[in-house]
């Protein structure tokens, strides 16, 4: 039996902050409050938690470790990924399995299995659906009920790769449904992106300036507005990765107002950093921002915040997925061609403090709710994940408010050589970080072990599970009788 | 030299009523006003007025005379059509031309024009893009430059049919920026459509009563948002034919507030008719009213009128598209074989005028810009239709407010065994219909001729044809140099 | 020691449902799970809870028992009110200290606490601001430092009685701001109000239908709307009370979207319930109606049940408030002279359940948010109420969702002679209360004893109290020196 | 007779453009196209309009001539201020009747009539409404039925000043219905206001950078909103003065969405001056742009264009009001007591083609919508003004679109040492300005002459002025009988 007490902290959860000790025995929360201490075995660890938050552990629902993508594999693979997120206070992450269309979902699903076999902090995936056949539909059934996958990604974008029609989109939002799993999509037109792309370099514009110029907001607001018509019509909730401009968050408010069950993800980039990156003339900064979607003019920051304050938007995450210059290079020539991707895995709980928290926009409980808490409720890893509850997993970090940090490539875990928030000093960060009721990270001293990490399960939803209510009654039987 | 002098009506243009005597002389508007009566020819033939108001000719910017459809030919022919219309107060017709796949555009257009020679009133024609390949392009161009073409169609729905993807959109959209012609859409999602007429039947609804619950609201809603989208990152006007939901209105309205130059129709059916017509137990009754869109719940009517009270709905159209009995039980054994369309052209103007001028919702000047002037600005056929003016084409409604008459298939002019407003009174109708400077309908009789009709070339829109500034310079050239 | 065991339901809180036992010891929740069963003492008294929902008690954050109120008071007392409560599974209220202009707050406050030492449930009181001088802004100060009081309301309607005219708004919510306190409001502008009423009575109508034509919808959304706007200035969060109409529910929206700490209560009655009450053609059925808001036309309740959905409205409540036929007959002249009010304690829980959860409108979870949790956590009772856990009041609703009734004033413990739900048959119903650890009411046996009920210190908000950052940013000392 | 003849210019209506001569004899257009040469007599004078653009004259529906204000007088008066409007293309002033508190409407209306009478241009007065009584009710209906004036004011800002209170707006709106007049609201909450000028100050902030923070745009915004309620509850079309903003924008914008008769006018200076003047370190350039509203953020600019190209806005103004340096000074130790004022009249009509026009913004048929023609619909001068029509009076401004010019105090009309566009290069200016048909302004000589200005009596409105039907419709005598 190994056993940890945190003793004298404020615990925050989602609902409500409490000053509470906080037992941990063998990986999982054993008692919390009065108890905790009392059932507190002799000799246990002690960690002295006064004037820290503690909170639970941050869930990443998006990040691409170990990803082959345009030519090349991003820097970090599963287990200098997850380290890093562990540095950072992430202590589990959802990503994904991306076929190559044609190729059998079941097959990608179980390479990525074996990659991720060596991640050190508990992971689980999201499957992409980027064609459709009967096979495919057979394979979405496989992964829910035997393999724990309980969403599945749509990528609207990338033209002549991965992309995804209206039919597959609507084939397989249905059997998402069906299964009771959760329909994702990355919300950008597929079709403009790429006119726009060759209209921009006829423009004689072929650096990383032109990438925003074709991913205009326009297109992913678009994007976002047709699969949530699409599952609002189908009557399957939806929950759109990486909403980074006011016209995709402005599609989710829309439909919430309707009552439909549409969820929102921010990324931790979108919230902090602008368009003006691209005009950076020097190439090798310009490019190591290219990402899709791309950063946006400052007045979208704000509104995605407001849409986190207002609960239009749920969770955080970062897109994880780092290049470093020599693989960006690839895009010298024109933009279309630098593999897209930034970081972002360890700093994505300070940035946001600082930014979200010290400014008064949330509540620690408010952070909790968008750094874990909903992830977890979102993909069915609720209570085991999210939540300093007896009997959850013992995925916890210690909050110093006061701490201070300033970030930077040279000083980061991740791999890769290029830090989105470099220079950035922040105000809050991790002084411990448990997982699985280890201190994995304490004052800078990363404990990280290869293959420590747990592969989750995410069970269907049941019953409850339905965007909304009407569909089902337009489509009752008629009263009309001839 | 034939003259005509109109004594004593208030005279009602888009932009104001005034009392005033109006002279024709050989088709044209010759004086309004005071010199109207002055240089009115001795002998001229003089209608008497007062009492009345004196409109221009209705134009109905949406028809499908003689249409190829479904297996079948429409009832009216481009002659009885345009007879029917001029009974009602309609002078104009803008009809469509609709290559099938892989038909070359010159080709559909010449057949078109073909069959429209024995139009009694004039006529114009807007063309589909149904498929895209270097040819279309061209065509495009011939169109426009030589044929006084000046607006495309472009169907989002009927899947295996003339249905437009999305790469077709966006080269078609783009094509008609260049050109300054301005793109419109039939907007409902086909692939939606198709899954829910699937999915309706299996649930054993196959009757009439399956068409609206195949075509709910949102699948149009999404399918308008979306070509906005497209019109707005590529900076080119829109229009959308047949508003019939609160979903596509909306989406309008929202893109009108950006600023972004969008036009909304809506038919007269949608605007009094809704949906319980698909519950009628007679199959015969139900199936007259398959159209799509649909007939929507009654709300929907309420945000409609509100849409063109508050300027963002534009014009008035009727889609007349007439099938018999004997043709809709084609589908008798399934809905989705029913032939769509509904007629009304001989009808759009009186049930307006009743519902929306005799309740206070539109003044007199604004039944005028929603019935032929905004039509006319649109689609570049003002001043020469839409406004009472000197040298404006002599074609004109004389409008009696007191009259009226109870709307059946029995007394209507149109061919066809139904109509959807029967039973309906309205008080308000045209007492007189003047195309050309001639009489051709007075006090019942109708005096149409085939063959008066002229075909009219609609010029290409000039420098101010944009939608929006902002795109432009999204794009201008980077100052970013390295 | 008291001590009873619910064992076997599943328990539902905000967060999540789990299977579970709960033990309550000495009126508190002693331990939940399988601790539960482990700890419970020999011979304690146990419930089956199997197949039944275990749930936080009801917080009804707004009744007006005792209420003296024009002219006249209410049926029903702190007995009598909060025993019916409890029969419909709702152990705790927040009811009103209503002070008439000029009568210090603290004098009224005293009155109203005399008034409930009957209740036999726990009960807390907001006090109304219906006026401003010094002495006002003292008594604030002193509620919230010395007896627990942390809201404050403020009718904007009454004209010539209680209303608050913008002086005493914009003073008041600044004074709550400084205390940490909650404004709420009850927004209708009351000059319209009192216009209306007298137009309405100029045009013949003087009966209970008159009543909601003089309180049209946008007169609760301007009022409703400026509240929100003076809280946005001034930089306090608000809450709405019996928030009944599309246009008031938008204005909340649509400050949330901005980032603003807004917040709605909804009424049982006005979910389900329409304006047609008031054609009644029998007098008494239809003042038996009259309340302010009235109930509105049936659209209106559908956007009421989607801002519960989306998170826009937050919590559900009765505004009990009975008055009898007798005294209902004082308006027979003059529908402006009926007293305002309906019941509806009893009720609020069961018609919720039926219409929210068994249409698929609400999950469980949901519906604990919106008739425990949420009141809770707004107004600084949670976790002491609204959440079953360790250490929280063993105030419990086992709920059997399989159990029907069928709601009628014959049958109701409330006093009075009406029910506004009359007729209508629930399923879902309260099989048992708890209330301090006690069962009050099994199976239809109701067990209430006056003066059981506790008064509820809600303690003044914290540090993380404030609607939102920017206002203070704007006024922060400017950096122009001159 | 006196006749002028311009040829070749390229004639703007607000409908169209068209290349036509136009003959003005005696004040007034007697002929426009073929028939204007023709009718010319023998040696009438001839301007050459080759390569211009002829306009209606400009009409600003918002000056402050001559006002009393503040302790103060404006300096220009109204020969000076409509002189200045003739060197800048306006041909016509609505101008404002201010009664103070208690006094007699005909008293103010009669003083201000003696002032004007020196006007070297048309002009109009909106009649303010400060205050209610039987007396004020009935010099509403002399106004409008002798005098013809049809439209009333109210300052909802100016607490102990002119400040209009809800009572009184809701029975002048009432009584504005009932005669068929246009009420018109300067939207500011003025209890806000005056709470943060104190609360500003008590910050330490005195500077002319306190008057923004006193007035955020939310005061503006609930305001226009409780305005636009109040009209739409009471069934009277509203115009809302001066919006700046994008709450009030927004709040206009949602009640055309509902079919109200809404509209909203812009000054010059709020479409492209932002609030980074007041933090001028400079007292005098700082206190020089104080007037309210308040220049604002640059993201509210955006919006106001938007709001124009949508047509939820219809007309530009500039609230003409100018105070040299030393009555600006009064409010030297604290911002709330410089006289609030601007200039612009003579600038408006080339800022906003530069900054409108010539950025493809708006068209040229757009540019004289909103600069003539809409404020003479909305105010009843049409035909009359604002249109380029047979019979209409002779007032036009010839505009050469490649003219340019740079804003000066140095080289303006206007009195007054300030200028707020100085500096500012405006490509398209007016090469003539012809009012009542004589040329009063060629190429920058000025030719105005006091006294040659004429009243304009504005009719009140007819049947067709409500501002929508449901309210009637609503209170239509019910159909219950007890």
């Amino acid at each position: 039996m190994t056993a940890l007490l945190i003793r004298g902290a404020t615990v925050v959860n989602a609902d409500r902050e409490f000053a509470g000790d906080v037992l941990c025995v063998d990986g999982v929360i054993a008692a919390v409050g009065e108890r905790a201490a009392r059932e507190a075995p002799a000799g246990c660890q002690v960690l002295d938690g006064s004037g820290q938050y503690l909170m639970p552990g941050g869930i990443d629902p998006h990040t691409h470790m170990q990803l082959p993508f345009m030519g090349t594999v991003t820097m970090d693979d599963f287990f200098t990924g997850t380290a890093a997120g562990l540095a950072g206070g992430t202590t589990s992450i959802i990503d994904f399995v991306i076929p190559n269309p044609q190729q059998p979902l079941m097959e990608a699903y179980r390479t990525w299995r074996g990659w991720a076999e060596k991640s050190s902090a508990d992971y689980s995936f999201h499957v992409a659906v980027t064609w459709w056949n009967e096979g495919v539909s057979r394979d979405m059934g496989t992964l829910v009920t035997e393999e724990g996958v309980n969403s599945f990604k749509h990528f609207m974008a990338y033209k002549n790769a991965i992309m995804c029609d209206d039919e597959t989109l609507v084939n397989s939002f249905r059997r998402a449904l069906e299964l009771g799993a959760m329909p994702t999509v990355h919300a950008e037109n597929g079709e403009l992106v790429y006119l726009l792309q060759q209209e921009v370099a006829k423009m004689g514009i072929t650096g990383p300036e032109g990438h925003p110029l074709s991913r205009p907001p326009m297109v992913e607001g678009e994007a976002a507005n047709r699969a949530i018509a699409i599952a609002d019509v189908l009557g399957v909730p939806i929950y759109i990765v990486h909403v980074s401009c006011i016209e995709a968050a402005e599609a989710i408010a829309r439909a919430r107002a309707r009552g439909q069950r549409v969820y929102g993800e921010v990324l931790a980039g979108h919230l902090l950093i602008d368009d003006s990156v691209y005009r950076d003339k020097d190439f090798a900064r310009a490019a190591a921002h290219v990402m899709s979607p791309p950063f946006r003019p400052k007045i979208h920051q704000d509104f995605l915040w407001r849409g986190l304050q207002a609960g239009s938007l749920h969770t955080t995450a970062t897109d994880h997925c780092t290049f470093c210059a020599q693989q960006k290079a690839a895009g010298i020539e024109h933009f279309a061609k630098i593999p897209n991707g930034c970081g972002g895995i360890e700093e994505r709980l300070a940035v946001i403090w600082d930014a979200g928290v010290n400014t008064g926009r949330l509540t620690p409980s408010e952070f909790v709710a968008i750094t874990s808490a909903n992830t977890a409720k979102l993909f069915n890893l609720y209570p085991r994940k999210g939540v300093i509850t007896e009997g959850a997993d013992a995925d916890l970090v210690l909050w110093d408010p006061q701490g201070t940090k300033t970030i930077s490539a040279k000083t980061q875990h991740s791999k890769g050589d290029f830090n989105i928030f470099e220079g950035r000093t922040v105000k809050g960060i991790p002084s411990h970080t448990i997982a699985q009721g280890r201190v994995v990270f304490a004052h800078g001293d990363l404990r990280a072990e290869a293959g420590r990490g747990r592969y989750l399960k995410r069970p269907a939803f049941g019953p409850n599970f339905q965007a909304v209510t009407k569909r089902t009654q337009d489509l009752a039987p008629s009263a009309v009788s001839r």
